[in-house]
């Protein structure tokens, strides 16, 4: 009997240390993404303790890219590059987006009418003798959100080394969120059924807009899909669902291509209880949640309120995982123009549009305002690279902000209708580079790099989204799905070249320096 | 080299011996269910040719219960069992839903309208010089669907012997389909919206009448939804989908319980072009056709337009499977009336019903009309039994024929929400059971006879829905699910027996005879 029992306990002790060492070892290993053993090396700038948050280490990675800290790192590599280490010249203060000044006093009387509104809720409640969730806002000059907004210039949205971006994923991964409403868009709907508006149906305003304690804000989309799951092949794409973790990847692959065209995001659960319903001033935004038979906290489309209650969002029971975007300036000090993209679809079930069926397409654009000079094409082909790469088709509008006139880069806002399918390259996304055959050089260099394999993009892709709490937001088909779209966009432009010459398909925006850190931007660079 | 080739031959010949002998033959054993050596085998009336028909077999068996072809068929020996074999007392004219005459005139009428108006059609499209297709009807005294129609009686749908069934599910699936069109219910919305009466979503207005060559007519409810998905979690009853196999299997288990109150149904490919959308005459019908960007056919809820293309079912480019349920008799000749479930449940986010909340519940509902005399409540407990075993949440009324008064059988229509979910038993469907303590005492010895390994509901389920041409109809989570249920139903009566003894709970309905072919029903037989 006591034989027995001594058997029974080696085999469950030889089977604890083989999951140990088997199983929870590697699977912490790759949480970490960090060879612990090779923690205590050191960079130019000195060296690390190895008790360092991991997010804190890369934060401080970013802010030198000398530092060595992960040797084997093809990210760290990839942004140690001289391509990616070319500089822009000195900027001006007439190039900032924001005057200094006043995005403060903008954000003072924010705080302000918060702080007034919030006394009469609390004065309000004591009346009815009810308690409310009250969150004290912090009024921080060096808040994260607002140093993003002060470093937007004309020429990019963050600079590579501006380490407020990476405080500001941190801050929407963690910070307490004070407040939760709709987006202005769905408000401006007044609660309409916009169902025959068909470039937005109405049927998925489930994002929410978010409030930090610090007066940042974030817009929240929820998980709709799992990351495994495709589009259905009969759904078209102003149909899809917008999906959270694309939202994640197209921030990162904005990065890794160096356009830093996209506002930050980072993934976060929310806890729907206590970080909505409880906090929201919203009594529209209240009604639309429920609990559902498995007793999860739902919410629901306002627009299509009791029979569609299958197009809930639900959480287990109260977290719901979602993306959280960075909000850019308010439209009243920072206004934007919105510009249907030339190659726009037809938005219906039967349309065509005439790039679809034209092949000498870019001909006539190329003479149009704003087309006909400047980058402004370029810059368009740079953004259909960019879908191509992620398989959005739902590029309807593009923006830019109006202070920087035509030569304003173009905003690559909204990027969660990318990554639906893996199995299937949507060429016709790719349409603006092959009728036009033009390419911006540091573009095509950088696709290049990202095609050998020191930097492949699956690699720096997965190496960056690892740093996301949500992570993995992409499946492994998915990243290898990249590396298929970038050799179908290099053999476009080889096409391309063969037939036209690379004197007139690739176009030089920069001449590349010596050994990395400057260069002389051309009239065409941005 | 020859050798080599001869190897090859060898090796193919070999794999393709292999393969028809352990792959084919046993599958197509499995599709046929019939021991080909036994097949010469004879019953008591006689020998079969083994080279009739699958169907046709099963057809004839039906009209003999004494013959004994398959000899290891569960679902044979069970239909053989004396308690499938007793016989009602002999129904007379008055019992019948319909007289011949009445039916045949009605008949009549309807044809002509309809040859009326197909001249008209051929007229217009003749002057527009287009081709319309045009499938000339049969007037068929015999038709199957005339014969199910003529066999319904205050006692049943149609009887356990009754070869007509067959015949009519048989001409479900093979029939020509000479017109499409909304239903009944649908068209009396009028197009309208009908999101907020919360019983009847409109968001899954997907069925469609189809009438047939020889003027049956059938409901046709399309595949939403993959056979191994379970209804997520967090969706309420009212908002969870329709699925065509559950309508197919909740036929055949209302025929193996031998309560034959469900209407007739088969599965059946539909080509959405040829038999749906060519030949309506309902535009509001055709305008909701697109095709989708896979290049199939699809269709979506009319009220639903443009944004809700992802509501749509599309076919594989046109081939779409789906149920097709026999229509009963038109209210015009055979009016039904509908009665709210005295336990149906709030169709609401968070409202509850007295049944829920009060365990005394039926104490009240047997003083009142009209549970309070006839079998009224011994039906619905039939009812409950039946809806828990198929695991529908949905039964917020039920149908009788006006005919046959209080004491008519009650219908079992719209099983389409049953078999959502394999791994969880919806405890509060059986509350009828559990609450009123009665059940019949023919119901009871039948779920018991269902239990033993000779006559396993799962099994005879298994073998009856093999014969459905889009078999498999039902996963084997959802068939092992069947025998869990009964075993829960079973339970359930032995703690009622064991608190107020068998004498108050289960209700006598018939006189068992000594072997098998005659009964004497008492008041109390359905």
């Amino acid at each position: 009997m006591r034989r027995d029992r001594l058997l029974v306990a080696v085999t469950l002790v030889t089977l604890l240390v083989a999951d140990i060492h088997f199983i929870l070892i590697p699977r912490l290993k790759t949480w970490y993404h960090l060879p612990r053993e090779s923690c205590m090396c050191s960079g130019a700038n000195g060296s690390w303790a190895s008790g360092v948050p991991v997010t804190d280490l890369w934060l401080l990675n970013q802010t030198s890219t000398l530092v060595s800290i992960e040797q084997d790192s093809k990210l760290e590599r990839l942004f140690r590059h001289p391509l990616y280490n070319i500089r822009l010249p000195k900027v001006g203060p007439d190039e900032l987006l924001l005057q200094h000044d006043e995005l403060m006093n903008y954000y003072k009387r924010k705080v302000t009418r918060w702080e007034r509104l919030r006394k009469v809720y609390i004065d309000a409640a004591a009346a009815l003798n009810i308690t409310i969730p009250d969150h004290p806002v912090t009024f921080d000059l060096e808040a994260s959100w607002l140093r993003f907004h002060l470093g937007i210039n004309r020429y990019e949205l963050y600079s590579r080394d501006d380490s407020s971006i990476d405080k500001l994923l941190l801050d929407m991964q963690t910070a307490t969120v004070i407040s939760a409403d709709y987006t202005q868009d769905e408000k401006a709907l007044k609660g309409a059924c916009d169902c025959f508006q068909v470039v937005k149906p109405s049927g998925l305003h489930l994002k929410l807009a978010l409030k930090l304690q610090d007066f940042g804000k974030a817009m929240f989309k929820p998980m709709r899909q799992e990351r495994h799951d495709e589009t259905p092949e009969n759904f078209f794409y102003f149909v899809d669902f917008q999906r959270h973790n694309a939202e994640i990847a197209a921030f990162h692959l904005d990065r890794v291509l160096d356009f830093r065209r996209v506002p930050p995001v980072s993934g976060r659960f929310i806890n729907l209880t206590g970080e909505v319903l409880h906090i929201t001033h919203n009594d529209d935004l209240r009604n639309v949640f429920f609990t559902s038979p498995a007793n999860n906290t739902c919410f629901f489309a306002k627009c299509l309120y009791i029979c569609k209650s299958e197009y809930a969002v639900c959480g287990h029971p109260d977290l719901l995982e979602g993306s959280m975007s960075a909000y850019l300036p308010g439209l009243s000090i920072a206004p934007r123009i919105s510009i249907p993209n030339p190659w726009i679809r037809a938005y219906s079930f039967t349309g065509r549009e005439e790039w679809e069926a034209n092949p000498l397409y870019c001909d006539k654009i190329k003479k149009l305002y704003p087309y006909n000079s400047g980058n402004r094409l370029l810059n368009i082909i740079d953004m259909t690279i960019f879908d191509f790469l992620t398989g959005n088709m739902d590029r309807h509008h593009y923006e830019i902000f109006t202070k920087f006139g035509d030569e304003g880069f173009l905003l690559h806002l909204d990027n969660a209708r990318g990554f639906g399918r893996y199995s299937h390259d949507e060429m016709s996304i790719l349409a603006p580079l092959t009728q036009c055959c033009v390419i911006k050089r540091s573009t095509l260099l950088r696709l290049k790099l990202l095609e050998r394999s020191e930097y492949r993009l699956s690699d720096v892709m997965r190496e960056s989204l690892s740093r996301d709490p949500l992570t993995p937001i992409l499946t492994e088909a998915h990243l290898e799905a990249l590396d298929r779209r970038l050799g179908q966009i290099l053999r476009a432009v080889g096409r391309c070249v063969k037939k036209l010459g690379e004197a007139q398909v690739v176009v030089t925006d920069f001449v590349e320096s010596q050994r990395g850190t400057t260069s002389h931007p051309t009239e065409n660079d941005r």
